[in-house]
Order: structure tokens, then sequence, then C-alpha cells
């Protein structure tokens, strides 16, 4: 795990059905669905307002002002894939841009992610290329060390196994594993179900004090009313 | 002051009618006519360009991670307030969603300002809730630990009294002390009528030095040309 | 260099056709075309999505929470200038605002970036007047102490003379020593006419990998494929 | 409050019995005493390793770049006092130096809390003048912009009023409303009294699982151990 | 992997001969022998100069503001491990203390690293007790909501599987996998042999340039020496 | 200048008679000698207290992740120089440690700056070899991109030329061009003269008020006092 110098080419991606009920879902759903993990961190932010995708994971590990595995990642892009590249260290330089896109787009990729800058984010909105990245920026990168595909990675402090399910909307990015797609799945539907109804009840003024059954707990916590 | 499991009901809120001509002015106006004081740190935005609040505060300390205080706050809302939320440390999970944005509007909320995350911003913006946080996180929140509502607080380095005058929009938040809202409402009006007269004069090229008389001063202070 | 309390009002500005035809080019084009050297750090962000400027540098050196010498520098625009404002501090206040965006404009600037904060946001971006900033904040500047004006300044990271040529976008801003504006501008076109060609490639599916020729390198460099 | 422009000379200063017990316990403690509120954020620092203070506040409200306030401030303090200096805006000058502190402890001075950034820290840790600061900087400030003195501030994300007590050591700085100083020395003493009895079961072994009963509400909670 | 509520107790340490072995490795030389994988971001720095550890890995998932689970995972300790502790949020809060730390220290921790604060830092230098961790903050923690202990973490950007082991120093954590301890101690006992010899000659004045044979790759790259 | 894959070997270093007498000031008195310029930021500091170099700038220019030119420049060293080395990109990684501490030293160098981290930090500290930087972090960096040595580059948001002075101590780091060395070591012993005076008067409780005649200003500028 986490060895330099290695592509992997066959890996498990999460079951299809699943991903595509997955894609109906916001991440802050997704992310209650799986019991509160998965998220990556915030700063993971989209390059264009509305971006969204959801997909299974390429991963890459890069290395700091190093594109090169991005390339050689691309040849292992399947169909509905998101690339998902970390770096072993903090780096902003712009590892990504319009001509990757169109590559990552002809092989069947959905979308990136990445803990890193992106440019040509004017070409990326244009192209509706969703991307969701710690930076913005021209800096260009060489092509001269080797990371890996396909390796478990840590991004935007998530970890991230090839092939699990990539979530990403406005709200930020989740990771379902694999073997969680179909029953996060499920979780989602029904917790879905329950919000239209709360949403009616709270609209109409009720509190969610009394819609949860709060007071007492409250009381029993401490909770004081003063004038 | 700053106590824990207390909430205070009955807030003295700032004069309606000064609140509402405040409502006309620019964050950057109001804070010139307070006297350069009152202003949020940058980091508070707003989660879609053009959110635009002006209201009295209902204040909320939140516990990090916790956001059973906001259902607590939200009984407290009267029509015209804006929620104003601090945290006992620095924590950017997503404190506030639609759910809570529904809430709050049939309370009579016009917004929320929040030293913390909030979530589902595609709702909130097709909803024209107005909010102004310091990160957009899908991270959920648990319901178990007390804070406190209608103390005073600090939120985004303001000091923040229940009953102030919270004014939002693109350039930032500030905190109008209700006691000071009907002056700086007139302050404020002074200052704008200035403003039509020195940009039309800018814009036909007259030079601050001049119309500033700032040369002298200049001089006085060293400033020196070379060519 | 570096002096406080200097205007220097004869500058050599960049090449005027060289300059035009820069303006043709993205932020990433032209730092490729330089040699991948001068981009200012990815802080530097427009204020409105879209935001464009190409022109020649006027330098500013700000003290913290003072905009005097913005006053000083708008007497030393010519037509296609950019100011460019750095600070003895980091400092997010708002020592630019719609009323120096009047005056700038007046005079023949077509833009500003600044390493510190700017207010009046949504009048800049109806204006249309492309800003770079490190920060947004509605907080007034005083007037009372010197810096200089026209005198080489670091912002953003990156080294600014007079007269070089400032070009942003989204993706950043990149500085053009003047000395190196012609050449700049060819190797960006000689770059430009390769683009297009490789773009049709990738989008038919050609690797990279093969594109460039990059498999027998990373053989050598020791990359494994594992099943 | 929060005026510019002003001195209060006659300040209620916490009670120097209660000041004097407090000096004699840990700031976690004290935090603790006093319901878990009342920190600085962590980001202030002392400036040497073992720097300790307890005193009374004088408050100063700074501008950026600006020391000015600090000379109004020093004939203000008296025999205990600790000067707590907030400013307008993030600034990390340094504002404060050995001339100052020579100044500060001969009127009665026993260090200083800054939101901002001090110099000359090698002659003050000789000096050993406590200091707490957000940045060490070797950058000189101007005098030549009014703040405040003795008026509430903001510092380090703390309400700081004129009088309170401030309490700061290797963990941070705590404020104490001068109010609540009787009290809360007694819950601290009741505090460490429990203490000494916990840590000497811990170190014979036992857990905390056991000796704060959490068996059984963990398994409330629906923890389960797997193997 | 990564859920709530979950103590795995049967966990498979590293082999002991090779921890020790590791032990006697800076974290520099350890992270080169594993072939640069494996480190901790820098933000994960020392409480106290001279802080080193060498463990095995007892994992910890709190919740912002709880540590709960440091109570739990107290339990699970046996002698040499070292408690690794993740936060399912950034958070500075104090999630342990010198009562902790007799606790931890009593079942036979070796240290502790921590992405989040920790407070009592004069006692945890007295006892010298390595901690190593994001943050100092005295803030207090509550015990209300349930993390897990022994699952994979992500902490400071590096996965941590429960038994690997954990190495630390003054240049920061690196985390060996179980399953490569013995080849990692080769690999570092091959790696510091050679250093004796390139220090000796570099101290006698010969360049690296010279002893790692760089001129004719320098040269082939493009290097240019002028005047 | 800012050009890659460029090496100047014959610079133009700062008088050392001027140097020798720089190296007996402060970094503040320093800066406040040249006019209060030539500060880097207070992100760069010091590997361990107390460290502190007065010297000549080698300057070099790194890739992120890749310190072959570090080796480059070793043999441009002189006895006396401070070798300054600035990155194309934000990056932490650990660009030397102590083989090439050990290098630099056998060529006569001081000290080093670095926008960028070391490792090995407890054996430089061994060696009092003083390293100003960013970051202290382990991760290698491989040798593989060319930047340049002895160009002008931006460290810390500082310009610095090759053969400028560089003085570091536990306040910062301060740049002197070459030019200014002499007279600013002139007007850094007028400085210090002037300090011993004010610091009896200020001891004897003299107030900086009416040291520097600060009533009348002040009372002009328009401040209250209040009771």
């Amino acid at each position: 795990m986490y060895e330099l110098g290695v592509v992997k080419r066959n890996i498990q991606r999460a079951d299809r059905v699943a991903v595509d009920r997955l894609a109906g879902f916001g991440v802050a759903t997704v992310h209650e669905a799986m019991g509160r993990v998965g998220l990556m961190k915030p700063e993971m932010r989209p390059i264009y307002t509305g971006a969204r995708l959801c997909g299974t994971a390429i991963t890459v590990l890069l290395q700091p002002g190093d594109n090169w595995m991005m390339h050689v990642a691309a040849e292992q892009i399947r169909e509905g894939d998101v690339v998902v590249a970390a770096c072993t260290a903090d780096n902003t330089d712009g590892f990504f841009g319009d001509l990757l896109a169109t590559s990552f787009r002809a092989r069947g990729a959905v979308g990136l992610v990445i803990e890193g800058g992106v440019r040509d984010v004017k070409d990326l909105t244009e192209m509706l290329f969703p991307v969701f990245s710690r930076a913005i920026s021209a800096k260009g990168t060489v092509k001269s060390t080797l990371g890996s595909v396909n390796i478990p990675v840590v991004c935007g402090g998530a970890l991230v196994n090839p092939g699990d399910v990539v979530i990403a909307d406005d709200d930020g990015v989740v990771i379902v594993p694999a073997a969680w797609a179909t029953r996060t799945a499920d979780a989602a539907s029904a917790r879905e179900a329950n919000e239209a109804e709360k949403r009616a009840k709270l609209a109409a003024g009720v509190l969610g004090l009394d819609m949860y059954k709060m007071r007492e707990p409250l009381e029993k916590a401490g909770l004081r009313y003063i004038d």
C-alpha cells in the first residue's frame, strides 16, 4: 500500500447499479446514510457552481509539481470512472487542464477530484467537466518522477480505494467504499423518504423542538430559560 | 455572559424603523458610518453571490460538531430576525441545512450568519435563504451538548449582543449595536449623499489628490517625486 | 528599491504591440511560454468569475490599513495600465472600492491586482472592473503613512517592476517582464498552434502515453504494472 | 463600545484577593472552573516556554501597523495589570518590543497578551516579561491613527472587558470576567482537590471507564466490541 | 472501515523485534527506507523539543469536542503501544491532558499522536510523555458521542492501521505498516551504513555534484553556467 | 531574471566590513535602519531558539519536491555566505538536512534561509547550523528538474539578489541590498546609540507619551479621556 512506481490494472469497481442509484442523492444525504463517515475535508471545492459527479474511483498518487502519473492513469479509465488524485505533499500546482480533461473524457471519465491545483478553469467550465480541487493555479508541472495508480490513497483527508464510489456536489466530496455501495443507496433512499414530511411540518411552523421531541432531553441536560 | 446552558427569551431588539433604514445601505457604508468598527473578519463569506440580509440578532453559542442549540434558537425567532451562530471552537461542520432553513424562515428569520459550516447550499440558494459562513461542509452534527441562546457571542471576531442589527452583503458582515441603530442610519444617509458628487468628479478625471486636498499633507510627510 | 516615500514618474512600459498580443492568451499559456516562471501565488483570485485583464504595471507599495498611495498612484496611470498593489505586511483591509475604481478607469486603468482586500465588489462587478485580490473586506483604511509608487514590489510572491506586463484571468495572475514581452508573445503563439492538434488526438482517444512517447521513459524509471 | 478615540481612565478591576488566588491555577483548570468558556483561540502562544501571567486587564484596540495606543495604554497601567491588545484587522506587525516592555513593567504591568506581533523576543525572554501573541515579527509600526484604551475588545476570539482577570500559561489564555473572579477561584480549588485522587487511581492502572462509570452509558450509546 | 461505534480488541501488532530496531532510527531515515511514503503532514509537531517515540498503533477516531473514545482506547493499550487519534473534523480542542497521560502510561503506552489539541503541556513535558499534535489548547471536551477504536484511521494525512509502527521525532511522524516493519528496519540499517562515509567526504569539502556524479545529468538537462 | 536552468558564478557580494558590522545588530534594528523595508514574512522561523546568522546571499530557486539545485549551489558558496532558497511553489518538503549542512559548512556557509522545509533538525541544532524555514518535514526530495542559482529570487515575500546581506535572528529575517550595506550599518549604529538612554528613562517610569511628546498630537487627533 502506498508503494510508489506501481500501476494496478485490474480493480474491483463498485456495483454499477448501486453507483447509478447513488448518483441520485446529494453528498450530505450519502454521508448521513453511511453513518456520518467518508467525507473529504471542506477545502475540496468545485471549480464552478453546480459541478456534480458520481462514479467509481481510479486513484492516482502524484509527486509535488509533477503530473506524469495523470497520463498513466488515463489508460486505466473505464466508462463512468472518476479520477481521484492525491499528492505526496501539499501542493497547489496546476496538475490538470483542458487537454487532460479532453483525454479523460474520451476514455470515459466523468470528473476529477484532486488534492492539488487545476488550470484552464474557464475551458473546464465550458466543457462542463466537473472538478473538485483544493486550488486553482496556472502553474505547469513536469513529468519526471513516479507515483502510483490504483493504490489506496488519502485525498482530502479521506481514504480512497480504487473502485470506491465518489460522489461530489456543491456540499463537498464523499467516498463510499465499493462494498458499501448498495446498502448506502438503500439507506439514502430511506432517509430521503423521511425528509419531505419533515420539511412540510417545519414549513408550517412546527418546531424541531417538538417534532424531534427535544424538550425533555434539553431539560434533563439542564437547559434554563430566563427572561 | 458566555454562560452555557441558558436561553434568554426577552431580548431588546433594535428599533424596527432604524433596521429598515439600515437595510438600504451596503456593509461598507454602515461600517464607515459607525466610525469604522463592527465588522466581522473577511473569512465570513456568502454562500451565493448576491446574498444580502439585514435584521436583528438572535445569538447562538454552539458546541463543535453539535447543532442542538439551533433548534432551541428557532423558537426564539421573531419576524425580521437573523440568527448569528458562534461556536466554542473553530469547527467547519455542517450545522445548518435546508430543513433548518425551512424552519427558521417559517418562524420569520431573514438569514443566518455562522462561524462554522453549512450544507445543502444548492437548496439554500434556490430558496434564496441568505447565509454567511466560514465554510461549506456536508458533515452532520449531533444533538447532545448544551450551548446557549441569546447571550453575547463573539462571531467572526465581532461581539454580537442579541437584538443588535446584522447587515451582510458581498462585502462581508457588520454588527450595529441596537442602541446605535438610528444614529448609524443617519450617518450612513449623510455619507451616501456625499458619494454621488465625488463619483461624478472622479469619473470626469479629477484626482483624489486634488479633490481630497492631499498634495500638501503628502509633501509634508516627505513624499518625493523622481524621474 | 523598496524605498518608502518615493514616486517614480517616468517608467518604461512594455511594448504596446506585444502587450496587445499577450492579451490574446490565457495566463497558463503565458506562464508556459515564459519558461514556467512569473506566476503569483494562487491566493490571488478574481472578485468575479470571468474577470480578465492585460496591461502594463503601475506599482504601489501600501502600508497596512492605509490606502493613501492608491490616490498618489492614480495620477501616474496611463491608458492601458494595471495597478499592482503590494503591502508591507499581510493585510486584508478594503484598500479599494468603487470610487477609486471610477477614478482609475477615468485615468485609463484596465484593472487592479492587490495583495490585500477590496470592497464594493457588487459595484465593481457591475462596472466590469476586473480586480484580483487576496481578500474581500468592507474595512475602511486611513490616509496617513507613506508608501511608494512605481518601485519594484513583491505582490502575491512575484516580483513586479513598473512597466511589466500583467495578465490575469480565472487561472491566476502572471507577470511578464517588460523586456520579455515580445518574445513571450511569440512563444505563446507557437505553443497555442500546437494545442489544437493535440486536443483533437486526445479527444479521439489517443493516450498522452503514446502521443508524448512516455512509455519508454516510464519503464526506464521503473514503473511496474500489476494485476 | 468599540468606539475609536477613547481612553477610559477609571476601570473596575477584579478583586485582588481573587486574582491572587487564580494565579495559583493553570489555564485549563480555570477554564473548566468557569464552565468551559472564556478561552482565547489556540493561535495565541507564549513567546518562550514557561511564560505565565495572571493579572487584571488593561485593554487596547490598535489599528493595523500602528502602535500609538500602546503608549496611551502605558499611562493607565496599575500594579498587577496585564495589557490585552486587539487590532481592528488581522495584522502580525511588531507592535511591542523591549522598550515598551521596560515601560510597561516600570508602570506595574505583569505581561502582555496581543492579537498581533511582537519583536525583541530574545530581550523579552531575558527580561522574563511574559508575552502571548499570534506572531513574532521585527516589523516596525507607526504612531498616527487613534484606537482606544479600556473599551471592551475581542482578542483571540474572546471578549475582554477592562478589569477582567487574564490568566495565561503554556496551554493558552483564559479571561475571567471581573464579577466571576471569586467564584471561579472557588470552583478551581474544588476541581484541583479532586484531581490528586483521580491521578493516583489512574497511575495504579484503574481505567477511566471504571472510575467515571462509563461502561453503561457507552453500551447504551451502542458501542460494540468485536474481535 | 471507518465505522463508528466499534472497538476492535484483537489487533495484529507489528513484530516487536522489528519495532525495537526501528526505534533506533530517525523519522527521515525510516521514511526514506520505506521508499518515501508514510509521513504525516508537517502540521503534526512535538509538544516539547526532543520528544521521540516508537511503538505499535492503537487507533482512535474521535468526534469534535469529545474525548470519550480516549477512555475506551485506554483499555486496549498494551505495553509499547502508541495511541494515534484522528477526528471526524478538524478540531483543536484539548482532548488529552495529564490525567489521561497518567492512565495511558500506566497501561503501557509510550506516547500519543493526535490530529487535534492537547493540554497540560507543562505536566506532559515534566512527565516526559511524548505527544505529537496539531495544536495546544486548554479547551475541555465532553464525553457523549461514539467514535471508534482500532479501525483504520487517517491521521495527519496518513493512513494508520491498528498495529502499525509509529515513529516520531523532531522531524515529524512516520507510519510503517505492520507487514513492512522488518524489511523497513533492514533498509534503514543499510541506509545509515552509507551515511557516515558520505558525511566524511562532504565535511572534507567534496561536493555532492561530484560525489553523486550529478554534473553530467545536469548538463544533459540543460544547466547553463554564466558569469 | 527568474530564468530557470541558469547558474551565475560571479556575483558581487556586499562589502565584508559592512557585513561584519551588520552582524552586530538585531533584525529589528536593521529593518528600522533601512527605513522599515526588507523583512521576510513572519512565517520564516528559526529551527532552534537562539539561531542567528549574518552573511551574503547565494540564491537558489528550487522546484517543489526537488533539491537538485541545492547541490549546484554548494559549489558557489564562499566563506561567509548564507544560502537563500526559494521555490517555484509553496512546498514544505525537507529539501535540506545534516548532509547538506555538512557540505555547506565545509564550503564556508554560515546558514540557510529557505521558503520550504528542512529535516534532521536535531542534528542541525547540535551542529549549531542556523536555519530559518517555513516548515520542518522529514519528506525526501528528488533530483530531476532544473531551477537556478544566483538569480534574483522572492523568498518569504522579500526580494533577494545574490550578494545581498542576510541577517536573521529570533525576530525574523531581513535582507539588506548589497549597495545599502554600509549606510544601513551606519544608521543601525546611530539608532542603537539612542536606545540606551530611552530605556533608562522608561525604566524610571517616564511615559512614552511624554518622552516622545505625543500628548499634543493625540489631542489634535481627537483622543478623548473619559471616566
